[in-house]
């Protein structure tokens, strides 16, 4: 596969709107013809360090700030998409939110409370690794967690209806909208694992003991719940694409690969914000000169 | 005035809905006839007896939270409605923030961010005295200060036009709607003052040296910007008044009388919740009974 190709190959990952949206349509492996993983690696390196440049101007711009969501099933590669991205970055300019279980005081205020506070400032590039879509992720599939929000009028399972998850989507666009009309671009991430290759590194997980330490039994419980997390994902996927907050679907089987395809689009997405180191005017010129001046005359 | 027709008054301050609010047609002198001020005083703290019940109840119930907000021109009163609202009640349940000119790490946020961290978590009653609305106000004055805010497409005074403010108010709507369909009950409160009792106001604030701290010569320069600013609170209000996040209008030129109606109204608009003391259910009290079981088996 030409980089030509490429290129629209990661354009087919947008998804930018919902209506006829259908998870199954996208690939879980992707093995780019005609780029082997050394000539992957090349590109991901080169593709990287072009972000970090942009990262530069947009820190001295301090006009944008840059939000990159992750969200996936255990084991799809979360944390090392986020080292990925990271990598050739100022980390003075990126901040990183790993959101847990929420704490007793963080369930005490509305679920957007603690991903606001985390939200990137101006100049800044934020990486929610997973983020306030767990809400309509893990509580869909355990609607039994939500009753320990205490959210009025919702007292019993049965108040969890299609209703209440309608509500949570739009009040997710809502969010959306109000941190991008401000200055945020924001980009999400879905890595798309095969139930196949999640059986495969779970039990990586398990046969390598440097590697126990990042399974859990609680891992098996939540995939006999497959289908429902992937109905979940669909649903939230259609909900909340838009042309200013889109999905992208990346295909996570193939771990390079994965990360390929997600350094490019960033930097793709990335590249359409105008953004230029600023422009010094006459006045705040002759301001410089004046206070050169004066420290000189000191 | 009798006490019937005293609340019947009080819902005359709500303004619920824009479309013909005309801030004129609300009078700044209130005396409630028949109501002397000691008579005003008793039921001040017969008001402020019962949010305390019921403030107590919400903190057990641990659902919703409560907003209020206080906007205001300078000497109209909003410290010492604070403080009065404040009286009786639990100051472990109640949280009040004071915002001032934002600082520069506020200011690479954007402008919900400072005021979304300081939101009332669920059992609290949460006060904001001047507030995210400050961002249509005396921004609106000095649309300069918006340059300072570093937003995308907005670098010169001509970009901040209509639309501009139009989409505020529309991002303002939606974060309270947010905020209320995830438990939070919303009050805002403009005090309505004339410019001849802010003049009273500062000429005491001058004269009488223990209130001097009180004023600075930046108070007189924004009462020259007093019909902008009131043109300012007009659209707002108008703008952004709903039936679940209502504005009060309320006559600030009397202070006990501004009290007792911000007491009343509270009192209303805190009763229209279903506030009670959480139900323990059969297998809670069987699992305390449990516990219980297990303590005297130490």
């Amino acid at each position: 596969m030409s980089i030509p190709h490429f290129k629209k190959y990661i354009a087919s990952l947008r998804v930018a709107e919902g209506k006829k949206f259908s998870l199954k349509k996208f690939d879980t492996a992707y093995n780019p013809k005609g780029i082997d993983k050394e000539e992957g690696l090349r590109m991901m390196q080169e593709s990287t360090l072009k972000l970090a440049e942009l990262q530069d101007k947009l820190y001295a711009q301090d006009k944008y700030s840059v939000l990159i969501v992750f969200q996936a099933m255990d084991a799809a590669g979360k944390d090392g998409a986020v080292k990925h991205v990271m990598t050739n970055l100022s980390p003075q300019g990126v901040r990183v939110s790993n959101f847990k279980v929420p704490s007793s005081n963080e369930l005490d205020h509305d679920y957007f409370w603690r991903h606001y506070k985390a939200l990137p400032a101006r100049g800044e590039i934020g990486i929610f690794n997973r983020s306030h879509y767990e809400n309509v992720l893990v509580t869909r599939v355990h609607p039994e967690y939500i009753l320990g929000e205490n959210l009025p009028n919702i007292t019993k399972l049965s108040d969890i209806n299609d209703a209440f998850w309608h509500s949570r989507f739009k009040q997710i666009r809502r969010f959306e909208n109000n941190i991008i009309e401000n200055g945020t671009v924001v980009m999400k991430f879905f890595l798309h694992l095969s139930k196949e290759e999640q059986k495969n590194r779970f039990i990586e997980r398990i046969d390598n003991p440097s590697k126990n330490w990042k399974f859990s039994l609680g891992d098996l419980k939540e995939r006999l719940l497959w289908d429902n997390y992937q109905a979940a994902y669909e649903e939230m996927i259609a909900k909340t694409a838009t042309e200013d907050a889109p999905w992208f679907v990346i295909p996570a089987d193939n771990k390079w690969s994965a990360r390929l395809a997600i350094s490019e689009i960033i930097l793709q997405e990335f590249s359409k914000l105008k953004i230029q180191y600023p422009q010094v005017s006459a006045a705040q010129k002759a301001a410089l000169l004046k206070a050169k001046e004066q420290l000189l005359a000191e």
